[in-house]
């Protein structure tokens, strides 16, 4: 089990015409933005209260603690944003900003290592009391990660040497000696812990990780055992009526078959399983990660990389109910999910878990964001009716606009976070191999077994789907190319000076051999739109047709095709593209014909009638899913009802069912 | 404006074959199973604690209350069920069981004539000081129904007495005079007020009732008044996000247009307002009850007659808002459907209000009660997976099979009283005419301006469309008889003797004169299958049909049909019906044939995928929506897709448009 490894930040520049407008948005918008949030510097936005808390906690400021227990944590992602930020470019007026709150948060620990504001301000003597609710371990991960982070980008060790200090504290409160059954509620520790093991090499913190992850779902439950502490106090009452599912305790970690509960909480906790499972070398927990993957795509996963089906509890529901008007399908865990697949890719090699981790980024996790990026969804429907989206009703979590900022704010600088370190999906590299998973201008700069290598990627995927790479390397270089061949895409074809290259495929990368000095490869891949259906087990979408092009997910909006876009029947057969420089930014467009039901052909007095609907014929837009809501906001939907001729049997063979009347 | 008169149900014999297996569930099922549980004689069953709260409040027994603050008006609804039961027959066992529990409320009630045993019990100096959630009036107008129909039922007076105590006390405290701006949070205190004054002919009764309806809706709103009442307590923190919608207090009730918030509590609040608007002639208030009830039935309401389309709340959304697998549809809000739309018929003498208290009457109502009697739903969705219905999800409220009892227990008893008082559907009379509503097997006895009246019905509606009616009078009664014309039939055909007999249509009745001592008349209606779809503003349902046969909606289920039932596409023209006496008692079913997704024809690992869904052909049974889930619990389906030829234009000429590949 050989883990493909990421590439320093800081070797990979990316120029590209489908992602610029986004990664430019982390230093330009959302850092200064998310500072001032953060602030508490802008109005008609939620509160944050963030600085003031660390502020008061650090004995600054008088004051009471604002905001949700976890609240220390949209600093912590802020700052691990700022920290990719720095690794592609140093700025020393932000970095001096980072100090500032790396002094802060040195002066808000304990003098055991001990730091979170809610427990210093609020609750005093209750630390650790309610590791189900507190999210006191969930906050401290989300530090070590930024911690590690700034130290890779500035070589600054102040903030990695305050989390080692907590990580300390955490590994001793929390030993097998001290408290053998203890683990946190909201998964997050396990990935800091690992990461401060991969800075410091101390193996203890990637054996505390293991610990929390293997004491989940024993019996007698730990969640039931704290509450006997009399200190203990129940901070969320909504979850009183707990399932053991919500938390993934209902069951030990290798007894877990299906994707349960809270999706966010899921897809970290199989992120840092991956890890584990790759440090020990661990094949039975591998194989428990593969499972739960396969169940989220082959079976839990929306076409956009969303999951979490239920508008309640941000969870997973049963095996292909994907509803698409009142899903949660928190961008958070398509960020999770991104983690997680990455992670997989690393350790197996296979392409696969890149097709899904890509589908994340381009769909969902870009959807999260407005193009100006400054507001956010939390909640990615696929069907969304604006005048229907009422508080205080079934669909009260689905907001038809984005949202400048939340109560629970954990998106923006998740998005953020992920954004800045895009170039941690794009190369995975292998002693004198690299693997090449998504297709972007790049200039990525690495060590291959001691020969300084520059490989540059030119192209305007995903508008087309020619790709120019050039290897500069020296005389001695030998190693392979292992370009990801997209599941999409029919042909992949390699050449070199004209000529097309044969190659190997490998666990669906297309495995190229690299020598000497310079090499220059043309890749071209099909992206034309195409059709796409969902299983017939998926009972919300029996009918309908999904456009896609290359990873991109397209779907109807209001702007361009008018209202009720349910009553929309799309001619599977009349797709075309059509690149429109005038609006977005430039976009490819996806036009159609179709149907359309008539309002007006129906008398508005009845509701039910034995008339049937009228129709008639339409033009049909489609835009990138990722870019839906950016211009007027209104309905949008991506599963489109399908005209078809119903083919028989299932050998496939067409054969018209007639039409009826 | 001349009101239509309800028919005492002591006048009024049921013997009806299809009616009978449910009417008869109430003396034999409902009266001794509902009164085991008001006494927690039943195990396995939510606890009632009802008749133990009032001994505890009338000073019988030691104890807690156990319940919410509306408990006692399980009591009330049952001993109204039961009044109804008694004027068809009386019963001295079950009437001295009445008139225990009657005893026992009189002891119950304060010198001062309250009643209420949370407050009682428990809450004993804060009566009336939080209306909003309180229920105090709600439970008073559910316990001055009772009074008024064992009144009615029986000529005792006893209890009568005990709420003409009580009403004066709730005239007295919140008059004009000493609290003028109160008014209850729960609407129903106006309908018991209402019948208080029909009872004893006091007016204030009335004036009192149109009191608490006309003050809804004012500014400054009494409820943020009265919590500055140091004694207010919230009782539903869920509530503290209070929309003053959800009480219909938005806007005074003579300026509401559309039906908004909570649906029980609207439909109670409507049938008020026309009842109040009947007895004042108030022609500007019946314009606001058309209005509402308009907006309900031609925009709000499901083909089933429910209403409340989010699963959040219990209600109304926004227009043509018709989920089908996550609605409300409580069986409750349709009983208030009901009669909201009986008193609409009994006011202006239309037909079509009948069409909608039929369609209410003959599928929620009795969908919300299992053919034994001993379980009931109170969530009533049209599509049903029962794998997906999990708690903790969206989905929590919806139940794949009836329940034995609830916590919150308003539909089992609301809808006994319904089938008891069916009869108060069938007839009105008005002076020597007489209209009727329902077709069943009834013999009603009447005193058209004095002269003795019998007339029989004789029918297998809605098995069959024939009806033979014989109307026993005397040589000088002279009146007309106004048979309703179901709005879906399209052949109504009255004949005497063999005679074609020409009448008048009026307001949807057909107009035959009486005359004499003895009249038959055979009336022939076409009850055929049909297929129904819904207008294309609808967006759930665009694309499909649904089954009616007469006022039956009908279903598929998967014991008739399979899983998947959201995979089947029905062939409209398929129709066929066919008479099974084995199953359910003996049911019209509605075969048919389709399409249905192959599932093995699809990967199993693939979710998505350029694929086309394999189909086969299928052959249907559609059931009864009323009967659904009383065989083997499973999947239920009311929309079905439709196969279907396009048709463009509005002029309605065919063209098909072909199909796509």
């Amino acid at each position: 089990m050989e883990k493909l490894k990421l590439v320093s930040l800081k070797n990979i520049k990316i120029k590209d015409s489908f992602w610029d407008r986004y990664l430019r948005l982390v230093p330009e918008v959302e850092i200064p933005y998310q500072w001032d949030i953060l602030n508490d510097n802008l109005e008609g936005v939620e509160t944050s209260h963030c600085i003031s808390n660390f502020k008061i906690a650090a004995g600054r400021e008088e004051g009471e603690f604002y905001g949700a227990v976890f609240q220390d944590s949209d600093v912590a992602k802020w700052l691990e944003a700022l920290s990719y930020v720095l690794m592609s470019k140093r700025d020393p007026e932000w970095e001096a900003c980072a100090d500032e709150v790396i002094d802060l948060i040195g002066e808000a620990q304990w003098a055991d290592g001990y730091i979170n504001t809610y427990y210093t301000i609020k609750e005093k003597g209750k630390r650790f009391t309610n590791l189900k609710e507190g999210h006191e371990l969930y906050t401290a991960g989300h530090l070590m990660e930024a911690a590690t982070a700034y130290y890779r980008a500035t070589g600054k060790d102040k903030f990695l040497r305050i989390m080692i200090k907590f990580a300390d504290l955490i590994c001793t409160l929390f030993s097998d000696e001290n408290n053998s059954r203890a683990y946190p509620g909201h998964q997050e520790i396990e990935i800091g812990l690992i990461k401060m093991y991969e800075a410091t090499g101390n193996e203890k913190y990637l054996k505390q990780a293991k610990a929390f992850l293997e004491r989940r779902g024993r019996i007698p439950d730990y969640f039931e055992e704290e509450k006997k502490n009399p200190a203990y106090r129940m901070i969320f009452p909504e979850l009183e009526d707990y399932d053991r599912k919500y938390a993934q305790t209902h069951l030990p970690v290798r007894q877990q078959k299906t994707a349960e509960g809270h999706a966010v909480r899921a897809v970290y906790m199989y992120s840092a399983m991956a890890d584990i499972a790759a440090f020990y070398k661990d094949a039975d927990l591998l194989n428990v990660c593969r499972t739960l993957w396969e169940n989220i795509v082959g079976k839990r996963m929306y076409i956009t990389g969303s999951i979490g089906s239920s508008g309640l509890l941000e969870r997973f529901t049963t095996d292909y109910d994907l509803p698409n008007n009142c899903n949660y399908s928190e961008s958070c865990a398509s960020v999770g999910l991104a983690l997680f697949s990455r992670r997989m890719a690393q350790i197996t090699g296979e392409a696969r878990y890149m097709d899904i981790a890509e589908l994340a980024l381009y769909n969902t996790v870009l959807a999260g964001i407005s193009m100006d990026g400054r507001s956010f969804f939390y909640v990615n429907p696929l069907e969304v009716w604006p005048e229907n989206c009422l508080p205080r009703t079934s669909k009260e979590h689905v907001k038809p606009v984005r949202q400048k900022w939340f109560g629970v704010a954990c998106c923006p600088p998740n998005i953020a976070r992920t954004l800045a370190s895009l170039g941690e999906y794009a190369v995975f590299q292998n002693g004198a191999d690299v693997y090449w998973n998504l297709y972007l201008g790049t200039e990525v700069t690495l060590d291959l077994d001691g020969h300084r290598t520059v490989i540059r990627m030119e192209t305007e995927f995903p508008a087309e789907g020619e790709v120019k790479l050039t290897v500069l390397s020296d005389k001695d270089y030998h190693g392979n190319l292992f370009l990801r061949i997209p599941h999409y895409v029919k042909r992949f074809d390699v050449s070199s000076c004209g000529r097309k290259t044969e190659y190997e495929g490998i666990k669906g990368y297309a495995k190229i051999p690299l020598d000497g000095e310079r090499q220059e490869l043309h890749i071209s891949m099909d992206i034309e739109p195409r059709v796409i259906r969902s299983s017939p087990r998926v009972r919300e979408n029996i009918g309908k047709a999904a456009v896609m092009r290359g990873p991109l997910v397209y779907c109807l909006e209001e702007q361009d095709n008018g209202k009720n876009l349910p009553g929309i029947y799309l001619d599977p057969g009349s797709l075309r593209e059509c690149y429109r420089e005038d609006i977005l930014g430039g976009v490819t467009e996806i036009r159609a014909s179709g149907l359309r039901a008539v309002e007006t052909g129906w008398p508005e007095e009845d509701l039910y009638s034995e008339e049937k609907i009228c129709w008639k014929r339409t033009e049909l837009t489609f835009i990138p899913y990722a870019y839906w809501c950016n211009r007027t906001p209104g309905e949008m939907l991506v599963w489109v009802k399908e005209l078809q001729k119903f083919q028989e049997g299932q050998n496939g063979k067409d054969q018209s069912m007639g039409v009826h009347n």
